[in-house]
């Protein structure tokens, strides 16, 4: 039996299997579902030995446990390491899923007429970590697998992967490999399928703005003493000016300006604006002077609220004029921007910018550095190779908007470029609600998963 | 007995009577507590009676009743009616309470040494209302009651009063009276009493941002597709000029100007700034430009945001690009603004300040007008000569900030000019964790009140 014929038939228990590890509600960043998250890990460490595995153990951390496993078939040949994440970022606001998060349904829908499971994790990061272990029991159940195999699949990946970056950097031997390979991005599509060879960056940041020293009534004392929200609303607006540039000082000095050419190419990347703006029901894009969507998300760094609270919020009215009123900032960056400095940079310009009838605090949840990746390794081959064989098209290189902070570590600290070879799609909701992944990609990501390894194994020996 | 024999020796029960009022949490604003509003219309009932009413009565509205109650002792003598409300505030944020806000306790503070009673109401306005029934209660004891006296006490103060208007309206007769007196506002200190005599109006709004049709990962889209957040604070931001005047265009357009001398004679006041804002623990006040504190709260309208809400608001990091932000908007309005022609050009402006790439929402809570009272009225010197009998100086005449819409209502529908003889002070956090309201204050209200009585019959014969 063929790798393929193994897949086809054992979709269902394939499939199942997944529905499984999507019912683990393994929110990292809520400390309410810790038990779900070790549950997680377990369920990983425990399909690696089943799928094949030598071994399997889960490494404890600071925080959540990273599990590792391996099968090393022949220390001569190369060795390819999987990297993933079995945590999921949080469900709320739960009243906008159309299906609870945490009980995986399959429904058709226009982009998935094939069927997608609908379901918390679904599409990032479960459903695509989860194929590699499949193609990995495919391939060690037809005596097919070419090259030695090691995974790595951390749980604290939606909240900054800091005890990964302590992990690598104190196994480097055990983690040793010729290639790291990522299912944790996105494709343009199934007929242009795409490997992502850049992500930005992240720094992700909390502000609280004081006022008066406890709730006022709005009438006895408004007009007279600044209120936080006003206050913090003028204080976020001016952080970008009226070309939408973040105004934030130095934050552009080390962004690389692309040549005209080198843009031009990025932006033959098939895109629909009127089918993207129909799809999100918005009258207009909105970003940066002088660049297009796909240069807006892809080579440009940005400055998103991603959540902001103060005051009264319940039902009907309330006069109070609030003591405190806060935000979450997030800034995406490319590469060159380094998070740590991003994230001083902006709570000195954040402070700097406060009236004095405030007071302000900031602080850094995390962040993360953006990665280019190269287009001419034999990792990145092997992956068109792949893509070519089992989707008959040629990989179109695209700059993803979204961060995977650890793929800046590979580069550094091991000296490995990760080939991000994901099989989502733009449209699947990740971080919202009625998050999905198709079952054709699910299906297809284990195939070309399997190929990878061997096209890998043929360029890694040219 | 006197009347201030009568009011000291049964002091422990007038206490304990208002401690069971401020058990009962009758929150207007929130549906979950109608029970209770309920409850506390029939204890303000009760208490009429109790205290030698003709007649108490609950008025049904289509929405919280009206507690209407009265004593006719000769049709020839001069009639006043008192007005309050039984609906407190809605407690909320209940962690920043040092005790619960339905379970008074007293407890002595720096002004207030004599004890203060701790509970939400308690000088908004469950104890200054109550005042009035305890002054009728020894008054009635001791054959004093010089003039007729009407209850109308109302269960929505704190959510607009619509009903109390048509109920106003559709029972003038019943109503009819020589002077309306309310203690719903607060005086300087105990040292300088005060009368206020300018009450501000309002309009609340509440505001929807829609950006994207659901929630977005930021990393995918961040930059290229409009955050209803920073979109929102962006639109706030722009309703404040440099100088901080509201940039609605109209919004000045009938507010009074008034002249120096008016202006210099308003800021006789006591005020201490250091004061001030050594109490709110705040380096600088904020205001409009050009004028005081006291006239920023006393003469001037304002906007200020109440309430924000938008995104992930949990705990950590959610890099969401949220579909939806909101906000409560509220302006307070000085004589001649009119509160519905205000929120017409509020919604218009805001829904004209929006970006093509957001939709707008807007919805109106509630409002009223602003009022101001003159000093030449027998009703306000009846108030001038009930202090200085009680606290031995001359009341001052003072604007205050806040709202009591149905004032208004007072003057245009019944002709009658009310007397905003209030007690507490603008430290006792109304509308706030931990509102409290002097025991002190509260016993010599009594006293005071009842000498307004006695005054008020001299004035009214003059």
């Amino acid at each position: 039996m063929s790798v393929k014929q193994y897949i086809q038939e054992n979709q269902d228990r394939f499939l199942n299997e997944l529905l499984d590890l999507l019912r683990i509600p393994s929110v990292s960043a809520d400390p309410k579902f810790k038990n779900d998250v070790f549950a997680a890990a377990d369920f990983v460490k425990e399909s690696l030995i089943k799928a094949g595995a030598d071994k399997a153990e889960i490494c404890q951390t600071a925080g959540y446990p990273i599990v590792y496993g391996e099968k090393i078939i022949d220390p001569a040949l190369p060795t390819v390491l999987v990297y993933g994440h079995y945590d999921v970022q949080p469900a709320d606001p739960y009243e906008l899923w159309d299906s609870p998060p945490f009980e995986p349904i399959i429904k058709k829908t226009e982009r998935h007429p094939d069927g997608a499971i609908f379901a918390r994790g679904s599409a990032d990061d479960k459903g695509q970590f989860y194929m590699h272990v499949k193609a990995f029991e495919a391939m060690m159940a037809n005596n097919a697998l070419p090259c030695n195999i090691k995974f790595m699949i951390e749980g604290e990946e939606e909240v900054g992967s800091e005890n990964l970056d302590i992990f690598v950097k104190e196994n480097l031997e055990k983690l040793k490999a010729d290639v790291v390979i990522v299912s944790d991005t996105h494709m343009i599509s199934m007929e242009d399928p795409s490997v992502t060879v850049g992500l930005r960056g992240l720094a992700y940041m909390q502000v609280e703005v004081t006022g008066p020293n406890k709730d006022l009534h709005s009438g006895t004392f408004g007009g007279a003493v600044a209120n936080p929200i006003n206050t913090l609303c003028k204080m976020i607006a001016s952080l970008h000016d009226e070309n939408n540039h973040v105004t934030i000082p130095g934050f552009y000095d080390k962004v690389e300006e692309y040549s005209a050419a080198y843009r031009e190419e990025l932006n033959k990347a098939p895109f629909d604006l009127e089918d993207y703006k129909k799809k999100l029901d918005i009258a207009e894009v909105s970003g940066e002077k002088g660049y297009t969507t796909i240069e807006r998300v892809g080579i440009r760094p940005t400055l998103d609220v991603n959540g902001i609270w103060g005051g009264y919020t319940g039902e009907g009215a309330k006069t109070v004029l609030p003591s405190k009123a806060f935000a979450k900032i997030s800034m995406r960056l490319v590469p060159n921007q380094d998070h740590k400095e991003i994230a001083k940079l902006f709570e000195d310009h954040f402070k700097s910018i406060a009236p004095a009838s405030v007071k302000v605090k900031v602080i850094s949840h995390h962040g993360g550095a953006a990665a280019v990746v190269p287009t001419d390794s034999p990792g990145y081959r092997a992956a068109e190779g792949a893509i070519m064989e089992a989707f008959g098209k040629k990989a179109i290189p695209t700059r993803e908007g979204g961060s995977i902070p650890i793929c800046a570590l590979f580069q550094k600290v091991m000296g490995l470029d990760p080939i991000l070879l994901g099989f989502g799609l733009d449209t699947d909701a990740l971080h919202s609600p009625n998050e999905h992944y198709g079952l054709k990609n699910y299906f297809m990501g284990i195939e070309t998963i399997a190929l990878f390894f061997k096209h890998f194994k043929e360029e890694a020996n040219k």
